[in-house]
Order: C-alpha cells, then structure tokens, then sequence
C-alpha cells in the first residue's frame, strides 16, 4: 500500500529577484519591487511530502523523527535567517525565485532520501503565492 | 523542469441551488436550506494553480503579477459582491453548487492562460466544503 | 479565579447593507458594492467568549456543550443560509453591517446567558474584516 | 467533467504506537515518546475526497450532506473521544500511526461509497504531521 | 512604553475528564464521552503572552528565545506525550478541564517569569474550543 | 455602544536587529541569527484594531474601505518589499523589532485616525511570534 506523509517545517530569509547578466532597470522591469537592491524577506514554509509503502512492521512510511532531522540539516540550518542571494551557494548563480528555491529543496533532499521514495516540495513564500515541485 | 506555481484570491457572493426546469418543493427537497429563495452567501476562496516549465531566463513559470490581474478580470471583478444566480450570465442556466462555479472559473482561465500551461482550480465554498478541478 | 471560555460556530448567510431611508443613489454612495440590490453574502465564523468564575466541583467555568447548543438555537439556527434583511426580524429595521450582527448575537446570547457571566462576541464577516464587541 | 469534493471532519482521540510482538524497551526505542504505554492523543482533522462525474441535474458530484453522514457513522461516531488501541477494533492487532488510520478509514468509505467514484483520504495528526492515501 | 507579545507552542496529549470524589455513573452524567475511562486526546496550541516594558537597549520586551525555553521546561517537556491524569502531579488532585490545564500552566510561568511583567495564557484544547486565562 | 473593528494586512520585509552603539559582536551575542548583517525577511501580517461607537446612520463603526486605504498609505506602501534598517526613516536610529516596528505603525496610524477612536495594533513577525500595542 502507498501513501504520502508530509512534515511542515519553515524558514526566515531575505532575498532578492535579479539576474546578474542584467542591469538594475532590466531587473526592476521584469522584477518589480522583488528587485530591490536592499532585498526583502519572507517567512517560508514547507511541506515536504515522502510516498512510498508502508513498512509492515511499524506502520510508518519513514520515521518522521528521521525525516525532521534531515529537513533540519538540507534546509533549516542552511536556509534559515540567512540572505539567499549572498548566503547560500546554490543561488550564486540561480534567482532565487519561489520556483527555483523549491527546486533547490528537493535536490537536497534527492541527495538524502533513500531512492525506493519519491519526494514532493510545497513552498509557500507567502500564505497567497506558493509551488509544488516533484521532481519530473 | 516542470511544477506548479499557485495564487490564492476570494470574493463574497450571494446564491441559492435551483434548477429552473423543477418546482420549489422538488427544489427544497433536493438542495435543502441551500434553496433558499431569498439566496444565502458565502466568501468563496480560490487557488488558482499553473504548470508547466520555468523559464530559464527569469525562474518564474509565469509571472504572477500577471496571474492576479487575469483572475481579477475574470473571477473577482465579475463575480464579487455579485449574485451568482441573477448577475453573472454563466449561471442563468447553470446551478451554481461549488462544482459548476469551479468548472465556470476554469473555462475562464483557459481562455486568458497561454495553452503551453494546465491549469487546477480549487475552490472552497465554506472552510469544510470544497472541489478541485483540473479540466479533465 | 476567572477565566473567558471560547466556542466557535459559523453561518453562511446573505445580506445588502442598505437604510430604507435613503434611495439606491445615496445607498450605493455610502456602501458601494455592499448595497447590491440583489444581494450578497458571507460565511460568517463567530467566537462566543463566557467569562466568569470556575466551578470547583467540575473544573467547568460553563458546560461547552450546552454553551453550543444555545449559540445553535440563537444564531446557527435563525441565521444560517438565510437572507439576514429579509429573513431576520432584528435586521428588518437595521442595517446588517457586520457591526450590527455582532450587537444583535450579543443581546441574543445576553438573555440566555447567566447574568454572573461577561460575554464578548468575536465576528469574522471575511477572513480580513472582524469586530469584537462587549457590551459595553 | 471529473473533478473532486472534499468534506472536512474531526476527531479526538488517544492512541499509544505499540507493535504487541515486542517489548516496552524495543517499542520505546522504534517509537519514541509515542510509545507512552500511559497513551497521549490528538485532534485527528480529516479531509475526504470524493472523485467522479458530475449529475447534470444537480450539478452535485455527490449529496454532501449524505457524504457528512456516511463520515459521521464510519468515523465520527467510532473514533471521537476514544482510546484508539483499545476500543476501535480494527486496531486491536495494527499499530494505529497516522498512516494506517488512514487506511482504514479509506477502507471503511470505500465499503460504503458507490465503487464509480474514488476517495482520497487526508489526515493530519498534527497541524505539522499528515498523511494522503488514495487506495493505491 | 507598555506592549504584549506573544510566543506559540504544542504539546499532544491523553486526558480523562473526571472527579474521583463521584463514581464513574456520575461522572458520564457530567462530562459525557470526555469522561470515557480509556482516554482520548488532543493537540494543545498555546499562546503565551508577556506584557510590559521594552527595554530601551534591544527594543525586546523580553528574550524570545529565553522564553521559549522556559515554555519548553515548564508544558511541553512535561505535558508532550504524556497521560495528563496518571503522570503529570498537578492534575493528581485537578480535573484536567481545558480551564484547569490553563490555570496550572500560568501558575508555572508565573513562578519563572520577572514579576515585573504580566502573563497571560491562551490554550486551544480543540480549534473549537479554547480558554484565556490572565490570573486575576 | 463601543466595540472594535478590525482589518488584515501584510507586508513582505527584510530586517536585521542590530544596535548601531554595538559592535557586531555584541549583536550578535544579544540578537543571534537575527543580527545577521546581511539581513533575513519575514512576511510581516497585520490587524489594525479602531474602537469605538457606531455611527447611528450607517451601522458603521468606521468606513473599513477608508481605513484599508489609510493602511495602504502608512504602512503597506513604504514597508512592503523594503529593508527595513536601510530603506524606512523611522528604523535608521531604532531597532526594527517586532516590538518597535508595532509602536511605529500605531502612531502613524494615530496621526492619521479621529482622535474619538482608540486604536490597536497586532503584528505577526511569524506565524509563532506577534505583539499587541495599544498605544499606552
């Protein structure tokens, strides 16, 4: 039998939209506001959805203990109250958009979570804009 | 890559089940208190959700200021603080339950939305009751 | 020792915020798009706090269920799915302007209530508009 | 048209992760805290999904009203305010995690939903922690 | 300057509503189905509110992080997945009522707390279902 | 007859708490994470809270599409998508706090309501940690 469990977890960060090859006013034109030099910052959350079946044994899909912890480590220690833009090396190169920051997330969790699972990433950047990414 | 990128909206409406072709005992008997031939109400609130690939240049899948403003033209602009059953022209032959207005909201965000993109509607009727429509 | 006791309860009704005593020109210009003549409507979510003495015996300050069943009686019963101007006795000569409701449960639940109990009326008319009212 | 409706439900109830093969020492250690041979218990909030076609006469996918009821006897009623090892017997010899309740209560509306729709059962056992089963 | 502010926490819990002065006839007759001698369970949400003074230096009222330490040793260290009856002392002799859990937790923030500030206790037993208590 | 009405908003924000007369240490002792100089960002959510008596005429305590426009002008306009620290006169010489950032928006909100009203003020920096100000 498979099903799906989820784990919220959330971070605080500051960002900015911004594409390096571009200057301040193409920023600004495509960005808007979410351009601002000075950066802004949201409350992140997430739920990070694992599928896969049941072990018989204890009934659980995966132990949420485990799960929490590596959430903690590919995410919340790296991302949390931290500048995205500055902090974080896997958006050097990439904006850090709602899309690609989710993208991000399941690649470390990819890399961590045994391959017999498959992994799902719903980041709201606000409680009104968010994504579901699951890796196809 | 492929994911899903979504945006929350609402508008407050008035309503009442019926179907036209049915006298107002049948009505009563079928829809109950939802009936009402005074109408009742409710603050319908909606995501919007669209697929498809990210643009490369931007790493936004669509740009959501974008996306407001079409479901500003074609939900709440035409639909708020509106009777469903006597002022929006979709409903004059169409019983306006949770599904019909999802279904109704969907057609009209397919017309606005670029076909390279799927489109999901959900729509919650109350805090407990509502629907999800993906167009298929 | 002292303490307020919660209970929330919901009604979805519909409603035109509207003076009989102006002409549809003024009405509008005073209330907008809530004055629709053809009304529109809300899921009114409603916390009722009871505020009092605890009972030694029981640990109780009231008995949550039949605080429920007098909300059920005074509000969820005469308001929900109905056409609060039209359908409410107590809005025939008010105007239903969230306010007003909040006024109106208040005195309901007032004559109901114990008279060693505070009572306070927390009414949400959308998740982003709300009134507390005391009595006072 | 295909699409989805959900009906939100409760439940409160004790449960203690306990696999009867084993010893207090391996079940504390495989289940942590959760194993509390004393119990502890949560606020079960359940979202049943109900999928198919929609009747052109009602525009309903389903009676909600009729699927309220069905919940309330297959899982209301059995499960609230109960001690779940103990008094609800499908978990007499299965360990009641988030996920198999979510089977189960899978299994019971399937047994009672008409087999032209499917169901999708949500749970969350916390706001932090769910599941989503859908009889795969 | 005088202000509040507030820090949210959780514990998951067992309880049986129940005076052992009354047998087990009598205690149905009061508390009904919470009064089942097998227990049932909730998710507890708190909110801890401080009022007073912001020092000048920080522009803190208080430390978030001390106080979300003393909320972690004082609730949820010894109420998270414990039986509230038969293993947390101050219920031994106290029916463990949502008011009375409220009560026994402002009473171990206040032996913590500066007397300089005021504390009050917000305790969410169900969504539905809550209690704010400020010791007067 | 007094009661309080109350209207949502939000702004998106970066901040960094930090004293100017410190050095980065000592910020970083007494702030932690939060003195981060490159800054971090929350999704700030706001309740404005007007009290005071309904005007006979209307049934309004006050005109909520004035006051969201006055939200709109003092906070919501030079707050969203800024960095506080940098970009806000009003945080260049104190410490942009969730306590301060509330004390500074009740008194723009003060120079702007009718002194006939009092006002109140709820700030969220997460959805765990918030502030009330009633501007004594």
């Amino acid at each position: 039998m498979s099903l799906t469990v989820f784990r919220k977890a959330h971070f605080n960060a500051a960002h900015r939209l911004f594409k390096k090859e571009w200057d301040d006013d193409k920023n600004f034109k495509v960005f808007g506001k979410c351009s601002n030099p000075n950066y802004h910052g949201h409350n992140y959350e997430l739920e990070i959805g694992i599928s896969g079946e049941i072990d018989p044994d204890t009934g659980f899909l995966i132990d949420l203990k485990v799960l929490a912890q590596i959430i903690k480590e590919e995410v919340e220690d790296p991302f949390d109250h931290k500048n995205l833009n500055i902090e974080v090396p896997e958006f050097k190169n990439t904006n850090p958009t709602v899309e690609n920051i989710a993208i991000v997330i399941w690649n470390k969790m990819r890399a961590r979570i045994d391959s017999k699972y498959d992994i799902s990433v719903k980041l709201y950047e606000t409680p009104r804009n968010f994504v579901i990414y699951n890796g196809n």
